[in-house]
C-alpha cells in the first residue's frame, strides 16, 4: 500500500497531465506558444508536432529523445536545466533544426531556438520602471572589408534630452558563431544597463555592439568551419552535431570544457581560421570613425573601453593589447589571450604585453577577466597569474553558470560600474 | 539526334551539377550558406540535410517535394518564382519547421525562413551611398495592456545633427502574423526613406514601427488562432498547414484571394477574434505620448498620419476614421475597411467616414489604397467607389506581385512622398 503510493507520486511528478498548470511557457515562445514549458524545478517540457517521425530528439547541450503519443505530438520532459539563456535545436529524422514554437536567436552560425530559465538574479537584465536608453542599428559602409555593415548602438537614457552631452564609449563583441544581435537579444545589454545607471552605479555610457566577423576582400572566410552547412554537391556530407560534437545547431552547454580551448588557435587567428586583424583594421578605419563622426562621443583613449565574450574577448585582447594608446579599459568574458594552458611567462605570453607590469598598471585603469564557474579553471589561473606577475586585474566568476549568456550578462553588470572613473 | 539534343537541354536545366555557378546564394541566408539559390530565371533550388527522413517538402506559397540524393541531402528546383520577399519553411514527415539555412522571419505567428527574389527595381529599397537615417529600439509601459512593449522608430538623416528640428510621424502598422520587425527587417523601411530623402522626394519624418497585437488585461488573446501551434494534451491536434491550408508555417503566396477576404470579420474585430479598439487605446493613451514625450515630434493631426498592410490597413481605418482630429494622412497597403464585396454606400460604409465628401475631403489631405495587381479587384472597385463618390483618393498598383512585402515596400515608396506636404 506504501509502496503504491510512492510509486504514484514518482510518475506523477513526470507525467504532464497533472502537473501542467505548474508549467509556465518559456518567455522565448512565440505568442500564444504554450511549449517548450518549465517546471518550478527547471525541468522542461518540450513538444513537438511531427506526425510522421521516425525520431525526434531535443539537443540542449545533451540530447533528450522525445516521445511520440497517440496525437503525432512528440514530447519530452528533461532533467533541471540550468538557469539562464540556452539556446537549442530539434533533430526531426536527422534533419537538425529549430523548434518552431521559439523565437529565434543566431549563434553558431545559425538562427537556434531558445529557452530562458529564470535565475534568481534575473531582475537585473529586466525591464524596470527606470528611465531608458535606446538600442540604434546603425549602419556604415566598410572600406576595409568592401561591404556596408550593421552596427548596434545603445545611448544611454539622458542621451536625446542632455543635447549637448558628450560620453565615453563600450565596443563590446559577441562569441563566435553569432552576430551583432547577440548582445541586445541574447544580453539584454539595454535593460541591464538602464537598470545601472538609474541605480547610479554605472556611468551613462555608448556601448557598440559590432559583428567581429570581418573578411576583407579576396581573403577567403570560413567564419562558421565545421556548423554543418549544405555543402556544394560532391562534397562530403556536412557534420550533422551528433551528441556532443561541434556541429551546427547546438553550441556545448551545461559545463563547457571545450569552449576556452576554441580559442587555441596560432595567435592572431580565430576558431573558424580567418584573420582577427581584420576586425582590427576594420575598427579603427571604418567603425570607430563612423561612431565619433556620428555620436556624441568622448575622444580618446581613457574615454574607450573593449570587451568582448569568448572569442569576442580573444579578439578585445587581440586588439586592445596592442593599441594601448587607443584603449584604458578591457574586458574578456570567457575568452581572453590567457588562460588556455602553458606556462605564463610575461615576456612572451599576449604577445609580450605584461612585460612592464607599473607601465601596464599606469596606462590600463580595468583589466577584467570573467567566466562562468563550471568552465573550468582557466581564468582564474591566469588572473592569478597576472596578478603573481604584479598585473592589475579584477576576476569575476558568475555562480553555477557555464559557457553562456547569463554568464556574459553577470560579467557585462560587473564590468560597466568599474568604467571611466 | 536533334530530339536527344533537346531532351540534354532540358534537363540540364534541371541539373544544378552542371548550372550550380548560376544559381546564386539567397541574399537571406546565413552566412556562407550556399542554398538555397536562385537561378538567372527566378527558379530556385533548395537543399536540405535530412538522411533519415522520408518525405521533405518546401513550402513557398505551394509545396515542392524535395528528392533524396544518394548523400542524404534532399533537393528540389522550384518553377521560376514571382520576385520580392517570400516567406517559406519546410515539412519533414510531418513536421513544420524554418530551414536552418536561412535567417529567420516573424510572419504567421513564428519565425519563417526567408527568400528575396531580386526585384528590377531592387534599388529603391538598397543601401546606397547617401546620409544615413537610425531605427531604433524604443521600450514602453503600457497602462492599456499592463505589459512592457517594443516599438521601432526610423529617425531621418539630418535628427541628429539637426539638433532643434521637430519633424512629422508616420505610424506604420505590419499585418497578420507579423510583429513590430517587419517593416524594418522585410520592409527595409530605413532604406526607403534614406533614399526617398536623400534625393528630395520624400520629407524628413519620424516613422513608428509598433506591434498591432494588443490585448487588455482579462481579455482573451488568440492573435494567432489558426496557425498550428502545439495545442495541451487532450486538445485536437493542431493544424499543419498542408497544400493550400491556411494553418501556421506557409502564409498564402502567388494571388492571394484570401487576403483581403480575411478581413471579413465583423467590424471592429480582427481576424484572430480579438479587439481593434485595444491597440486604438493603447496608441492614444501609450504609444502617441511616449513618442512625442520622447522624440522631437512635431504636434497636431496635420503632422500625424498612419498607414498598415492587410491587417495593419484595417486597423489603420479603424483608428484614423473615427480619429481625424489626430490624423490627416491614411494609407492601407493591401488593407483597408473596404474592397472586401458589397455595395458602397457613403452613408454606411467604413462606418459612414465618407457620408460628407466635402468635410472629408477638407480634412484628409491623403487617402491612399495600394495593392498587388495579383491580389485580385477589391482596392481597386474600392478605390473607384470612393472617387464616384467624390471622395479624393490615390489608387496605387505594384506590378506582378501578390499579398507580399515587395508589395508593400512599393506603397510606401509611392505613400511617403505623398506626406506632409
Amino acid at each position: 500500500m506504501r509502496s503504491t503510493f510512492i510509486l504514484a507520486a514518482l510518475s506523477c511528478g513526470l507525467c504532464w497531465g497533472q502537473s501542467a498548470e505548474d508549467c509556465k511557457p518559456n518567455v522565448l515562445n512565440v505568442p500564444e506558444a504554450k511549449y517548450p514549458c518549465v517546471y518550478p524545478d527547471n525541468r522542461a517540457l518540450f513538444r513537438v508536432v511531427a506526425p510522421d517521425a521516425q525520431k525526434v530528439t531535443v539537443r540542449i547541450g545533451r540530447g533528450f529523445d522525445m516521445t511520440k503519443g497517440p496525437d503525432g505530438i512528440w514530447s519530452v520532459t528533461t532533467t533541471p536545466l540550468v538557469v539562464g539563456f540556452h539556446y537549442y535545436g530539434l533533430q526531426i529524422d536527422g534533419a537538425t533544426v529549430a523548434d518552431p514554437s521559439t523565437m529565434t536567436f543566431f549563434g553558431s552560425g545559425w538562427q537556434n531556438s531558445g529557452i530562458e530559465i529564470s535565475a534568481p538574479d534575473a531582475e537585473f537584465y529586466s525591464p524596470k520602471d527606470v528611465p531608458r536608453g535606446r538600442v540604434s542599428e546603425q549602419w556604415y559602409f566598410s572600406k576595409v572589408t568592401g561591404k556596408y555593415r550593421r552596427s548596434f548602438v545603445y545611448t544611454p537614457p539622458d542621451y536625446e534630452t542632455n543635447a549637448k552631452a558628450k560620453y565615453p564609449v563600450l565596443y563590446l563583441l559577441h562569441g563566435w558563431g553569432e552576430d551583432e544581435t547577440g548582445w541586445y537579444t541574447q544580453g539584454h545589454v539595454d535593460f541591464i544597463m538602464d537598470n545601472l545607471i538609474a541605480a547610479k552605479k554605472a556611468k551613462p555610457m555608448i556601448i557598440v555592439m559590432d559583428n567581429l566577423n570581418a573578411v576583407k576582400p579576396g581573403e577567403s572566410a570560413a567564419l562558421f568551419a565545421g556548423r554543418g552547412l549544405v555543402p556544394a554537391p560532391g562534397a562530403a556530407p556536412a557534420a550533422r552535431g551528433g551528441a556532443g560534437a561541434p556541429g551546427r545547431g547546438v553550441p556545448p552547454a551545461g559545463s563547457a570544457p571545450g569552449a576556452q580551448g576554441r580559442g587555441a588557435a596560432p595567435a592572431g587567428r580565430g576558431p573558424g581560421g580567418f584573420n582577427l586583424s581584420a576586425f582590427t583594421d576594420m575598427m579603427f578605419t571604418d567603425l570607430i570613425p563612423t561612431i565619433e563622426r556620428t555620436y556624441r562621443a568622448l575622444p580618446g583613449r581613457e574615454s574607450r573601453a573593449m570587451a568582448g565574450l569568448s572569442m569576442g574577448g580573444m579578439q578585445t585582447f587581440t586588439t586592445a593589447l596592442n593599441n594601448l594608446d587607443r584603449f584604458a579599459y578591457l574586458g574578456g568574458f570567457s575568452g581572453s589571450c590567457g588562460g588556455r594552458g602553458g606556462t605564463f611567462d610575461p615576456k612572451t605570453t599576449c604577445g609580450g604585453a605584461f612585460a612592464d607590469p607599473a607601465a601596464f598598471n599606469k596606462k590600463v585603469k580595468v583589466l577584467f577577466l570573467g567566466i562562468g564557474s563550471a568552465e573550468g579553471q582557466g581564468a582564474k589561473g591566469f588572473s592569478d597569474a597576472l596578478t603573481n606577475a604584479a598585473i592589475h586585474n579584477v576576476y569575476f566568476e558568475s555562480p553555477g553558470t557555464a559557457h553562456e549568456w547569463l554568464t556574459w550578462r553577470r560579467c557585462l553588470n560587473d564590468f560597466a560600474p568599474r568604467l571611466f572613473r
